[in-house]
């Protein structure tokens, strides 16, 4: 089978050249142990904190030489483990490998293996809008940020897999989603998606557009990525606005301290002139009931979720180096690495 | 009478040399105006953007050549209008000048001179427990802080008047009051006042009397400074830590950026890390119910007001540029411009 090993820690963005593909013996399962095979990778950009020198030993990060961690769904091909059997299909954390042994009884603080339901909705979807980004986006829109009809929403990244479906969570709750995204065609995607107005962060005129996208200011601000793109919306918020924060792809490369001028002074002064309410989250404060609300809307058609492949594992990492440099998909990136039986 | 005009916009931290104070001859009052004894000005570091450059002309920007803007206590000593007589004592925002005309039919959207009862309390405490700086620290504390019995709670320029009340706030909700000030005398005062533990970040051991005053870490952090004393607070603060933000004086003088690096790298890691909540505010979010919540404790000895008084308004330039500079007060700083009838 083939791994994708890290090869080196990352500096500022990963590149594909951070990692190795091997090829290794399939492993058996041990006593209580089950053998995954694996279907889909998740490519995270959360993952950007385990392939760095500076992250804390035994939170998440990757030695060099050891197979790169990830969410993934796979397929028990193998059980000695009397809660799975051959054919169920679980969302892991089981890395980026062809077939993975995992220990349902002692797993992290993730939980065990999650079973997954086929007949339920497309298994691919256990690692977007029915899981972790699905999670984060309703935790921000609905939780954090408190959204109510009427609420103009403005959302960074909008064409990622969290962006995409908080701005149709705004729709479902009656208020105006405003998407910022890289590129022409993500931001017609935007437009596709029910998004009300979406502004280019890559085109020269892009202060226009959110200017024009924003005349009245914005209520809530669901920001995924700081940096320029936030430094932009600041001014367009309104008085008391919510800024729920669920990631800064910006500086995940960047450390503590980036190169100057400081920043800072001015965040701080927005966040006093404005009385901006700021709350950093990360994935599942509330439960179940969001990834049910979502999975509802979904049936009803009211959500429609958007993914992109990349095939085979060999693709993991130059398609995870694509998150950071910016890519032309809308929705959550995949690697399809087997197919489903 | 003198008066204190802005000789010149203020860059980095004010000097009294951007002020110059002049002789003019007393005003009379008009048709619905009344004239003003100066007794008390206060310094409140927020008059800091009245002498910048870049601040909105309109907002509240003095010009060069104007009288300096700010609150103060006076006595009405001609009145041609019927809500005020002779002998009130009134808050008002009338400006660093011995005598001042108003119409408080005319006033801005801070509403009229508010009469004070000199039975109730001493009326320079309109310039701080009973007056702004209280508010603040009522909102900070209870309101977007929301304070709850055994919670610790953090407070930089604890020794100014927000922080000094905002401590013993902390004490009457039950909670564990820790302030930063500078200097050791200013730190011994505020155990005096009742905070359990106090830190001085002008001492070379700045960090390691931090943490030994938050071994627990703590749950809210109220910020009044930003720079480099937030950035020592906030590895100490709990997941899920409330952060009311009601100043940044370490970068009034800086404008949107600083020289570098960029902190807001960092402060970003931070904020999702922790999963922090920062609000922004300013002064009288809830109404008077903060300042008759004050005034009960302060009558029921559970909440001591200090002050500290310069004498004279010539004394004002000098004391306004020292709360930027840092002094050995506690509490408002005050100006004592005439004696009390």
């Amino acid at each position: 089978m083939k791994q994708v090993a890290l090869a080196a820690y990352a500096r500022g963005n990963p590149r594909a050249s951070d990692f190795r593909v091997e090829e290794v013996p399939v492993p058996q399962p041990g006593r209580g142990e089950i053998l995954l095979r694996t279907l889909y990778l998740a490519l995270d950009p959360l993952l950007r904190f385990s392939v760095d020198e500076t992250t804390l030993t035994g939170a998440s990060r990757v030695e060099p030489g050891s197979v790169m961690v990830g969410p993934a769904v796979g397929e028990v091909v193998a059980s000695n483990h009397p809660d799975y059997a051959p054919g169920d299909v679980v969302e892991a954390r089981s890395g980026w490998q062809e077939y993975c042994v995992l220990a349902p009884d002692k797993s992290d603080y993730r939980g065990p293996p999650r079973k997954l339901d086929p007949a339920r909705a497309p298994v691919s979807t256990a690692l977007g809008a029915l899981g972790g980004p699905g999670q984060t986006a309703y935790e921000g829109i609905v939780r954090v940020g408190r959204v109510t009809a009427g609420d103009t929403v403005v959302i960074s990244a909008a064409g990622g897999a969290v962006g995409s479906i908080a701005g149709q969570i705004v729709k479902v709750l009656g208020g105006r989603a405003v998407g910022i995204a890289g590129g022409a065609a993500k931001c017609a995607a935007l437009l596709d998606l029910g998004f009300d107005a979406a502004a280019n962060y890559k085109a020269p005129d892009f202060a226009a557009q959110l200017a024009a996208a924003l005349p009245q200011g914005a209520d809530v601000y669901l920001d995924n990525v700081g940096g320029d793109v936030t430094m932009a919306v600041l001014p367009h918020l309104k008085r008391g606005a919510r800024m729920p924060m669920c990631g800064f792809i910006a500086y995940y490369g960047v450390g503590m301290e980036g190169p100057g001028p400081d920043r800072l002074p001015g965040f701080y002064r927005q966040i006093m002139n404005k009385g901006l309410e700021i709350k950093g989250f990360a994935g599942m404060l509330g439960g179940q009931k969001g990834l049910e609300d979502i999975a509802g809307w979904m049936r009803a058609g009211r959500i429609r979720f958007a993914e992109a492949f990349v095939e085979g594992i060999e693709a993991a990492p130059e398609a995870f180096s694509s998150v950071f440099s910016g890519h032309d998909h809308v929705g959550k990136l995949l690697v399809r690495v087997a197919p489903e039986a």
